[in-house]
């Protein structure tokens, strides 16, 4: 995969339980070297399997909260894992308690992981860096919901500046020197000229970020969070039908995650964690455009390239 | 299904983790009117749906060890039953550690069952009954593996005796009478003859049994408890050829099986639990089939009545 690109892989996006052809909650995000699991319902493992995701990439699995279609399959996925022989670290972020809801199933099957697991519990009602290298920043997006849940934010990080090659080459610019170029330094040419970085640059592609909020209540709070994030998944359980139904279980609708998708002003909105109760989920596409018009109909097996 | 027969749906027969077609172990059988779950590894709730076994009928399950394999789908099934509001009592039978693997997780998630969810944990190391009604006797069969494992044991009770109308009619007694009858007693006619019972009625079938062994080594302790059975399930994770690796990990081989199926002088026997090392599952069913003759090479979504 080129940098400048996230790939998002669609594992399951149905809520509640997993059903003969539609799987709960999880995805995988592709940005820059990092292939991040998002959720882990149950079936997860084989949705994996059928994707061609290879298990050994994933280092860091993200859990937005402990209700059985967002968790219950991590417990098999860990322990498939240790079958597979892994060694590397495997780190999992999620709501205080989660260590406890795996490692009491480890200890109770007398199956502890021959690889290191380690477990970054959340517990912040303010959104938090949870992970941070040279090349990208996840934070959480506290979200609403009957239970503690966070949203998650993934954003590249700048960028080199980008070389431009001829123009170097013509300056009589020494190659040794390209490194401090792309790093934005002003450097000396072979004829003893001092070259203005922007005379032989230009800016680097524009970072590319990605907000998973599920599951969540309406909440434009979290707008500022997400402001004009590449594309945003937000869930929509119900339709503007079942309104009623959705205050109370404190998911959200078509239309709200898309009123939440203009306020932002995100590119691109993803629509999931639609409720098993519709035949059509077309549906949900089209009340969500009547508000915001670049939406995708999430669905499972889907792989969404954002660019 | 009529009282003469036993019904076992193969859910999954599959050792280690859920794959893209095969499944971990789980079964249904269907004895006189109850619908039990053996086993619950991940993703039988979906093979339930896809088997079109109604949900709501199953009141009993037995889980024969915590190992992931067998057990990680029995949380998602609990919460599902929650979620499709459930209201009558489910029991769960299995190890000692049972509950405390299930209701931590239903604790942490926050979603506590709706109807009441009744734990049997076992830790004989004896053979016990765990289910006695009218009907049926279920007991254990403990069994050798690397945890503390049990198998089952269905047993139909021995039914009322089969009244012959016609002689029954001919000798003149009251339709009041054939209860009696049917339950082995004399009885007098209305010319006051006294009617001895075998004149009338026939021995009722002979009542049909199963066992469930496994996860387990090569056991012959467990030949007297299994005597004679219908059909037994016996686990061979191994052929011969790996046997090297059954013996560490407390498997079987198929021919192994085969040799506790002839032991017994069971009716059946059933093979699973099969490694998922084999591309070709029939070379089971040959190695198994050089020591006992009637064997079934059992596989997911197979329906297997016994009579």
């Amino acid at each position: 995969m080129s940098n400048s690109q996230l790939k998002i892989t669609i594992l399951g996006c149905y809520a509640a339980t997993p059903r003969s052809f539609t799987n709960p909650t999880s995805q995988v995000l592709e940005i820059k070297n990092h292939l991040f699991l998002i959720d882990c319902g149950e079936g997860t493992q084989v949705a994996l399997r059928k994707n061609k995701i290879k298990f050994s990439r994933i280092k860091h699995i993200f859990i937005s909260h402990l209700h059985g279609d967002h968790v219950f399959g991590l417990v098999g996925l860990v322990s498939t894992f240790s079958l597979l022989n892994r060694e590397s670290e495997l780190h999992i972020h999620g709501p205080k308690g989660i260590k406890k809801f795996i490692t009491v199933q480890l200890q109770l099957s007398g199956a502890w992981t021959k690889y290191p697991l380690i477990f970054h519990e959340l517990s912040s009602r303010e959104s938090e860096v949870v992970l941070e290298d040279e090349e990208v920043t996840v934070s959480t997006i506290p979200l609403k919901h009957r239970v503690y849940t966070n949203g998650f934010l993934f954003k590249e990080k700048i960028g080199d500046r980008k070389l431009l090659i001829d123009e170097a080459q013509q300056r009589n610019i020494h190659y040794t020197l390209f490194k401090s170029l792309k790093k934005g330094k002003d450097v000396t040419s072979e004829d003893g000229i001092l070259i203005k970085n922007n005379m032989v640059t230009e800016d680097p592609a524009a970072p590319l970020s990605y907000a998973f909020c599920s599951d969540t209540m309406y909440n434009p709070e979290m707008v500022p969070l997400i402001q004009e994030v590449t594309a945003l998944y937000h869930e929509s359980t119900f339709l503007e039908s079942e309104a009623a139904l959705a205050a109370p279980t404190k998911h959200s609708t078509a239309k709200q995650a898309a009123e939440i998708a203009k306020s932002a002003r995100v590119g691109k909105l993803i629509l999931g964690h639609y409720s098993t109760r519709y035949g059509d989920i077309n549906k949900f596409k089209e009340e969500a455009f009547t508000v915001f018009p670049n939406v995708i109909l999430g669905d499972d097996g889907q792989e969404i390239v954002v660019e």
